[in-house]
């Protein structure tokens, strides 16, 4: 084979959020794959708010991306040339397969083989994929809904709140989505199912949690952990269960930001905050993404994505995030 | 019966913590019991940091102690008449009698009959009462400790403390005190049982958790919520669990006080912080009270009081708690 790998790389270490100058394209010749490897043309690359812990110098729970590698991303693609005994010309793998148009696996960088033939590759990456599971285990393991309670997703329109949304509403809980524009809290209400939907940037937050949450706050499923998740945590009823699965509005973390005190609210509410990081999950990833395929399928899980055009708009696309600009999961497409 | 009962009542409100100056004494008539009434005389009065909610205005878990009223108190005393068919006169009572020598109880402010004889009665106010079966909840169901973990204990010395790290030892932990005074220190390590001991206002608390706990902090039972909490929450393990019990050392509640965000270091640790109000454990207390009762017989649990005689200490008593002066259990002994 004789292809080209367009690549992009981080060029230097953004101390906050990383922005479109922190990174920089080459390309390079696609190295051939020797006995046990195989070549992954990519579709899809996924954007994700933890990107931005993978290129920050602080300890974080993967090392840090070096200066000129590849950025670390997610992505699925089909496999184009195999060397591999398990692995075939043809098949879709999602995996980490970086900002990069190919990438050469052995098969310790592929979450799995997409085999959902009938649903767009897309999902992989989205809510058959970490988004998915990971709105799946953070509410039904972290937050431990039941029927009929009260449960508020702070980035309510984002890839993981919309599905935290949607298997709410299938679980049978009130369901309350905070987001930051006008657009999309009408998103929220109107494909993403949720029972009310609150704009913070427009409405009084405070106030509108008290309408929207009569009986106080059951579960918040927390993707935010800045001001909104202060205000929400004012509003928790009795043995309320907070599950924390990003902290996109805190923008800087070194030194920790300063904030309201939780441990009155925690106590007075006897309510339990908890961290969680999808990948000890792993092992149980199969059967959550069969339930959510199926329920792709049955039309219960609306497909929510954000796709930008090209490589070239993959350097700019984490601000996006932290910036709350996309509107669902967001993608780069790039073949 | 021509007794007169003298009683310590609220005489102001105030915004932080109480001073003796918000207590006034009087002397009133005890009045007559009429059928479905008994009369106790107390013997020790307790002091608990729970008593400055209950003065405050802000809203709390109990409605706040009216100005001209008897000070709320835990209390622990012998019935001397009885027109209540299951109170008999001679018998000992725990429960919520205020701080005064006699109390008319119709049974439903009492927590227990005091049964263990052959133990002095106080303990029914400590490790035999509220404070005890906090320590043995708090710890094995919030906590949720393995044997071999490491167990965090702050204010470790105090009433809850001190039970939290002997039964912590008991169920297998390696525990660590953090207390405020050398003396307390050493009462740590020499009587209580704990494993190390830390000073915070002499030692350098974060190299003394390092050293200490060099496999990182599984369980933190939290009496303090302040600055202490902010540095060992920043040496958890993974999965950490956080009980929060009290705030000692948050003098201020409203407007809420601010501190470094948690929200990171419950993420990265995949930990939890969960507050608890031992009242919703009210079913369960016999079971505590029998196990704790039976590691006093055995040895393994040590008497822990700080007595104060006779009821002008009471007024003073409760910032005494919040200052560190206490070791151990704070009661005043008034018969």
């Amino acid at each position: 084979m004789d292809l080209t790998n367009r690549r992009i790389l981080l060029s230097s270490r953004p101390t906050g959020v990383p922005e479109a100058d922190h990174f920089a394209a080459d390309e390079v010749p696609v190295p051939e794959i020797t006995d046990g490897e195989f070549l992954v043309q990519t579709e899809y690359w996924s954007v994700d708010p933890a990107m931005r812990g993978w290129v920050n110098a602080a300890p974080n729970y993967l090392p840090p991306v070096e200066i000129g590698a590849v950025m670390r991303s997610f992505g699925v693609g089909t496999i184009v040339a195999s060397r591999h005994p398990n692995y075939a010309e043809g098949e879709v793998v999602s995996g980490m397969f970086g900002w990069q148009h190919y990438a050469v696996s052995d098969g310790g960088n592929v979450d799995r083989k997409v085999e959902e033939a009938d649903l767009p590759s897309s999902l992989a990456l989205g809510v058959l994929g970490l988004n998915g599971v990971t709105a799946y285990f953070g509410l039904t393991e972290v937050c431990e809904p039941a029927a009929g309670d009260t449960v508020v997703v702070s980035t309510a329109a984002g890839a993981v709140g919309s599905a935290v949304g949607q298997i709410a509403q299938i679980l049978g809980c009130r369901t309350v989505g905070i987001t930051g524009s006008a657009e999309k809290a009408v998103l929220c209400t109107d494909s993403l199912g949720y029972d009310a939907a609150i704009n913070y940037r427009e409405e009084n937050l405070g106030e509108a949690l008290r309408l929207a949450c009569p009986d106080g706050i059951n579960c918040y499923f927390d993707n935010a952990c800045g001001p909104i998740s202060d205000e929400v945590i004012t509003h928790l009823a009795i043995g309320a269960r907070i599950a924390i699965c990003g902290t996109v509005a805190l923008t800087e973390w070194d030194p920790i930001p300063v904030g309201p005190r939780v441990h009155r609210q925690l106590l007075v509410a006897r309510a339990r905050m908890q961290g969680f990081l999808i990948l000890d999950y792993k092992a149980r990833f199969p059967e959550a993404t069969e339930k959510l395929a199926n329920w792709v399928r049955e039309g219960k899980l609306a497909r929510n994505e954000h796709i930008l055009e090209g490589a070239d708009a993959a350097p700019g696309a984490i601000k996006m995030l932290y910036e709350g600009k996309n509107t669902g999961k967001l993608l780069v497409h790039v073949n």
